[in-house]
């Protein structure tokens, strides 16, 4: 068995007042000052082929999902939110020369797609955090806008979530580190949080909560669905495991909250899950709503996050 | 501590028999026969609103890697490989859809992308094996064809993998399921290996080589890169790690051959990893090739492949 160590001085409160002081994005990385170029490969960008503080310098405002087309539609939608100048449609991806991420900016937003899954998210993570770095930006919020299934919520429920979970409900994220097990924090922006939170109060056409947020490694066995090409166990296990899901506080689970919430607070950045919740999996395992309707649900922490960064800008809604 | 499992029973020596003897697809799900629809929501099909049977009863070989531009390639190129007629430029994305995943079929090839890293591959195992079984497919062979950092190799080699191993080169996925984690086997098909390799020999213009390869959660700290927007170990820990693998045989890293051999072995698919490598990790950690070259190294298990299923299907090179 690998030893397992507990990275609790990567984050501690004196770090996390040095980001309040200065706002710079920290990178833990002591190997990186002496790379005479960056190549963000995932990116197809550059410190020698992009000058990255005149593309990036002014962002304020970074959100990331899964789907390069939701995102891409998120960027259209905050342009027109936002009253920016210009046709919204003519909005390029700056990742253009590669499909392994689409990113477009808005202003001071940043939007990126990140794939499935805690590897595909953390690569794009490493990639962007290094990315606001190289491009100096100051007092960087953070937001994953998703999509969940929910735990005995109603569906299209909007979950903030506090903190993020592992498959055994630990309030922890695990990342491998050359032959060890290096055990994460995985506590999101508290008051963030509440903020967002306080938003949503303003949009009344859905319910939003706060919530612990389960990640997993996997959609099928890993989440106890009994639809996926192996299933070994019971209708009943299922419940029981969803059930205690539940009793732990878990509200909703998908599969990038953990590394997502690790990596930023490492990073000293102020950062939030949003994610809409698209079924009840106490009531069924597959995704039956119509488009029209998972579309609207899509929509729902794109019009929260919207009401939030204007607020922060000062732009009249 | 969760209890870890020897997940055995799934595949057994009799089970592989079955296999060979009536070819079809092994679903180890007991539940998926009282489901009225199967909506496999990732590809955006589904057993009532698609023929599946029709669409894709014919499908002999599967193909499939990370990015979606290149497994659109991959079916143009084997298009006009296999000399079918019509304009390969017209080959459709069949997941058009969402935006999840992109698969193209020409003939009895069907070409799918599967982003990046082991739970976005998972998903689209599940369904891609879903979608076999209800199509009714018989001796399907699947193939990986990707991307991978190498170790001890030169650049652009070609390694088929005869066994997936872990960040601490055991030869197991570790796949959790409610609340246990459940050990599962990584081999891959070794006659098909042997017949890759055979094949390759016909190719003189790039090294193929059979070896382990290593498949890791994350593509920076988990692969040892010093390059990443966190790093925690010395250069010299780095290379004690990356020399500890290549003595235990592996000769590549990449993040997704561990589940694909285990889902793979479980369901009775005769299945292959053949990624090539883009850099030599005991030289250095950035992919710094240029687009050119890297394109090149790409196209290199595109035609290793392509030249075995021609020979499968006796059509002339």
């Amino acid at each position: 068995m690998a030893p397992i160590l507990v990275d609790n001085s990567k984050s501690s409160t004196a770090e996390r007042e040095t980001y309040v002081d200065n706002g710079f994005v920290h990178i833990k990385n002591p190997h990186l000052d002496m790379l005479s170029e960056d190549i963000l490969y995932h990116f197809d960008l550059g410190t020698k082929t992009h000058d990255l503080p005149s593309m990036f310098g002014d962002v304020k405002f970074v959100c990331v999902g899964g789907s390069p087309n939701r995102m891409r539609s998120f960027a259209l939608f905050i342009h027109n939110e936002l009253g920016l100048d210009g046709d919204g449609n003519n909005i390029v991806d700056i990742c253009a020369g590669t499909d392994r991420y689409s990113m477009y900016k808005v202003g001071p937003v940043l939007s990126i797609s990140h794939g499935m899954g805690i590897p595909s998210i953390s690569i794009m993570l490493h990639e962007l955090i290094k990315l606001l770095h190289h491009a100096k930006c100051r007092d960087v919020t953070l937001i994953r806008i998703g999509t969940s299934g929910g735990i005995g919520i109603e569906p299209g429920t909007v979950v903030i979530t506090d903190i993020a979970v592992d498959a055994f409900f630990r309030p922890q994220f695990e990342q491998i580190i050359l032959d060890k097990v290096v055990v994460r924090n995985t506590q999101l922006h508290q008051e963030l949080a509440k903020d967002l939170l306080e938003c949503s109060r303003e949009i009344s056409s859905f319910p939003t909560i706060i919530g612990h947020t389960m990640c997993t490694y996997d959609f099928y066995e890993g989440q106890g669905r009994l639809d996926g090409a192996l299933c070994s166990f019971s209708k009943e296990e299922k419940f029981e495991y969803l059930r205690k899901a539940y009793a732990a506080g878990v509200r909703n689970i998908e599969m990038e909250s953990s590394v997502f919430a690790a990596m930023c607070h490492l990073c000293g950045l102020k950062a939030a899950v949003v994610c809409v919740t698209l079924l009840n999996r106490l009531e069924g395992d597959q995704i039956c709503h119509s488009h029209g309707v998972l579309t609207e649900f899509q929509s729902r922490p794109q019009q929260l996050i919207a009401t939030y960064i204007k607020k922060q800008l000062g732009v009249c809604t």
